[in-house]
């Protein structure tokens, strides 16, 4: 997508110097294109912790280049790799990135530019097969952010719907708006305005009703973290959506690079489901905020991936499709 | 609730002239404590549109108040009438008070106040009702507002959950923030702070994943009209809380007046749902911003009315309830 790109690494002005990775500041969008600079990995760190950038992917890509800033200051790998890893607990692509990291040798700002090419490959590719499910001029529902700014690429969720938009499969996009930080309302619906597919957002808790009328014609969401037998989490709301999908037979699909299935979380209840400072919710009131939860796998139509598309039983597509 | 009275009716310096509503302005709260003084019926249907005054109970007494003032001003009352059915079309307590004002002989400032006090009877009644079916210590998730700001007596819902504190049945409260007006995290805590009730704000799409936690004992909400098969028009977000609630085995109920029961509409499908301005939601961007949805009776446990629970079919004891 033209200009949208949540991370951009500054080369170093001399060989061995660390360079910076520019981070746009998601919490400020759509009012204001911002961008921090960070040029130490705590920078980086608190970059990620803070939302300003987020996104599963694209948070495993800004960990990468977190690990190259370190590397460059001399900061040991571990010390750098326990503080990316502490900052957001549900995201599989963080760990997934740190090890790759680990299992490299030597060049980590030369890995992270390769992860980064990796992901806007895999998302083209997984983008592709999410829309060939498509039919004709569908409506559909996607909830958070799951385009460009949440992977560095071409979008995973958000990335279908556009490939979906350009063969004339799409009519337009509900967008949840996604309380309490509004990464539908901001964020993806700045990116569809960009790329002119028309769109209308809506309260979260107003898609069942929207289904209920026959309005959705498909759910198509990101995640955060799959586990090994095809449980997902996703931002808060995704499981709700699923379950008044299934009720109104409406088709409920999951579009997710490989790096975010976890092989080492065998279900949804091993997945850590990070609770955010009740203040983004609401200022001086008793609040509970959990940033995700879980969908279980039986009520998952489809996940597309670069591998293809996995299909139940989890087990068994997500065992091959990981190799293993 | 000690000084929680969304509508004072000030009497007229001298006999014959009109006197004055004061609007409580719930869109104010819980900033600000600020009045509306309404001397014309032009001023309350004014304030019932723009949800100074909102809850089905409460716009109704407003409305009888409201003719009151025109019948002072020799306002025509189907003139008057005509105004403020046309505020608000999904409440059945609109029009419910239209036709008692209409079938008075004459004061209807006597009405309006007989009106208001039946309605505090009724609240108190089905309250008490509510809270005998719950156990002890309970974790109860409520939706939008339904106590004494809605109702200008004791409360439907939050009638409900104050009988039950009394009665040491209640743990605490999950209050949903209920996107767009925030009527949850903005009125229900507020008026739960003044009575010391524990509780905690989350977002609309955070209470599917705190059923799947076991976190909720029981979902008790109110409503804005009840078609004559039960089913129940709520604030949009009530639908998906109801499947939900039957996926993990919490029992559902709603709580409400007769007078929101509307034997003239035989189903849900037949309740006019009102679309309020895009701007509520998000601005500069389109959006859909309906204001209830529709539960279908059969996701309705119960229905705790001033003349005794309601069980299904709702066909039977809606009409029973009515002496039909």
């Amino acid at each position: 997508m033209p200009g949208v790109r949540p991370l951009r690494f500054e080369d170093p002005p001399s060989r061995g110097a660390g360079g910076a990775l520019l981070v746009l500041d998601q919490r400020a969008l759509p009012d204001e294109e911002r961008w921090l600079r960070c040029e130490r990995v705590e920078e980086v760190a608190d970059a990620i912790r803070s939302m300003a950038v987020r996104g599963a992917p694209a948070i495993g890509l800004a960990a990468a280049y977190g690990l190259a800033l370190a590397a460059a200051a001399e900061v040991p790998f571990e010390e750098a790799a326990s503080l990316l890893i502490a900052t957001r607990p549900t995201a599989a692509n963080l760990g997934w990135a740190i090890e790759r990291a680990r299992a490299a040798d030597g060049d980590l700002l030369g890995l992270a530019r390769a992860l980064e090419a990796e992901q806007l490959e895999a998302d083209r590719r997984l983008s592709a097969l999410g829309a060939e499910r498509m039919g004709r001029r569908e409506r559909v529902l996607t909830h958070c952010n799951a385009g460009p700014l949440a992977t560095g690429g071409y979008g995973t969720a958000g990335g279908v719907i556009r490939a979906a938009w350009e063969q004339g499969r799409l009519d337009q996009v509900w967008v949840d708006e996604t309380r309490p930080l509004l990464q539908g309302s901001r964020l993806t619906a700045w990116e569809l305005d960009r790329l002119g597919i028309p769109y209308r957002v809506v309260a979260d808790s107003a898609a069942a009703s929207l289904m209920g009328r026959g309005l959705v014609d498909r759910v198509v969401v990101g995640a955060d973290r799959i586990a090994a037998n095809g449980d997902v989490a996703n931002k808060v709301g995704t499981y709700p959506l699923a379950v008044m999908a299934e009720r109104h037979d409406v088709p409920f699909h999951v579009a997710a690079p490989l790096s975010t299935i976890d092989p080492g979380t065998p279900t949804g209840a091993d997945i850590p489901i990070e609770e955010r400072d009740p203040s983004e919710l609401v200022t001086d009131r008793p609040a509970l905020n959990p940033a995700f939860d879980v969908t279980p796998a039986e009520l998952v139509g489809a996940i597309f991936t670069e591998a293809g598309v996995l299909e139940p039983p989890y087990d068994n597509s997500i065992a091959r499709a990981l190799g293993r």
